[in-house]
């Protein structure tokens, strides 16, 4: 039997929608344990000055809980 | 870089829609700090005796996390 | 065993959308016994002359069904 | 014959959700004639402070075009 | 008022979805309280050597908040 | 020419998900006529004490209308 | 205040989708007072002998409950 | 690179819907130049005394932009 | 115990959406044996000159696959 | 690098939805290699004489290609 | 308060997805003001000689509309 | 009149989504002819020790079917 919990967060590089997906999953690494998968639910992007600026994605990550 | 989290609850009110998404912002700042937005995700109400007796939102919270 | 039935209507109120539920809600009580609960499947307004004329819902509304 | 279009407008306001789906169709009205109804897409809130500061919609505006 | 918590787990069985259902709020009732409810999200099976190894339920677990 | 009804109903069993669509179109069975197919809309199950409780299928039913 | 149920029919035609459209309403219209509109929610065919027998609509009908 | 516009009709014909498509398409024309396609998003119909009226669908109609 | 596997076409002709899933059937039939129904995915048409130039449909078609 | 690719089949048990999983994984490991896992896309039953008498799931079947 | 506009575009590179959101902004900013943010809708890719000769995105663009 | 097919793959690259979508065709491209585009209905990553190693798209390719 394995038993996982799906968690969601949001986050954004300046440099790529690939990066944003980095940096979410790196900063979620300081608190979850036994991460196995991400599922990009959502892209966006912010605007200023009629240019794109931050890449967001929104991630439905799993990982293992363990017994 | 900024990472968010969204986690999900339920909230009811005997009053009103509206009211139902303060009470459940209400009771989410007792626990979570640097909320900054929340969907509807959906809208229903219980019913006694032929009338209305509770609104129910389902919201999803977003909230930043903290370095 | 329980077996409920589920029945969607459209109720409409000039005044707001949580009335256009109470009204919905009101006139199903006049047929249905044992209403439960009820889902928001859908909000819509009319429009006259530039303004709200009309507050419309779709409700999927559950009543328990009698041995 | 009757062709209409649609359009989205995304509207705010800090009192309710209601009155954040009137404030769009008044703006809306400075531009478009015509409008028969208004479809509501998505609903959320901004946050701070831990409370509701803005109810937000998400409208789909349907108004009717002359020949 | 009541406010509640949505939280997503997946679990698997040998043996088949209700069991995957029955072992998933088992292993959740370790760390929540009050649960009361959840919804099956998604349905899917690993597959070895032609058969069916596991089957895995997706679960959006509903727990009443205390206060 | 056939033109059939499609009508939801909402089922429980203590049991299992097969037994909970046994027993919602076993109790159909005592009021509509020439059901032909049933589909699954939604599972969901109740919790008491940690444990399941009740397995609930919404099932949309398509019966044959008799001219 | 207006008040309308929607009711889920599925008709067929060996002849096109539109008409099937139309046999759907007019058997649905022996039995319904106040019809107003109607959606096509799906489309399907049955194929025999390698070509389109049967086209079938699902409508949902919407019309007027009378005080 | 090409960029396109995406923009939303609705267009209603007594007569079938390859026909509200096409009567969409031919009031567009009069005001988008380099339309490419539509994409039939919702088809629905109007009813008059137990009989289809006119058949309705919604479009979203694809159109270059010209530098 | 029946066993069918669903595969997806799209199809395309210039006279109406009856007649493309007319022909994407018959174009189908010359490779798969058994097949039983079609589900219609997606409507869209190509626009030329203003005109609607073709007319295309998506279709999901279930066919029985013999022992 | 790994390719998959995804098919969909439809099967039927009279007996249970997890048998219909069953059956229908081992009819398509005959023509089938590398099978990974599979979706529960849909589920619905076959009645007659007011009871069931088919359980049939719909599935999407992943399986690696070999180079 | 505040109304916004959503508007849909399309837009294409030969390069990267990344890139094909920046053209499209970059583009729709020659004739838009105040643009906030936009949503990836849809991503598709065209392929020539087995190779991705375009990459595509459909972004759902929001800007504020001055009063 | 055209014929097209369109069928799903899963394809993952060690260095991002754009390469995987770039690797899924090139291994599609040695047994199917005709591909026309595809459509990226999915996007996931696996993760191990807290990382992102592999990045998978899932396409629904369209390719021309030759008569």
């Amino acid at each position: 039997m394995t038993v996982a919990r799906v968690t969601e967060i949001s986050a954004t590089s300046p440099d790529s929608f690939d990066d944003a997906v980095k940096q979410g999953i790196a900063r979620a690494s300081k608190t979850l344990r036994g991460m196995k998968s991400a599922w990009v639910k959502d892209q966006n992007v912010e605007i200023e000055d009629g240019k794109v600026s931050h890449y967001r994605v929104n991630l439905a990550i799993t990982f293992i809980l363990e017994d």
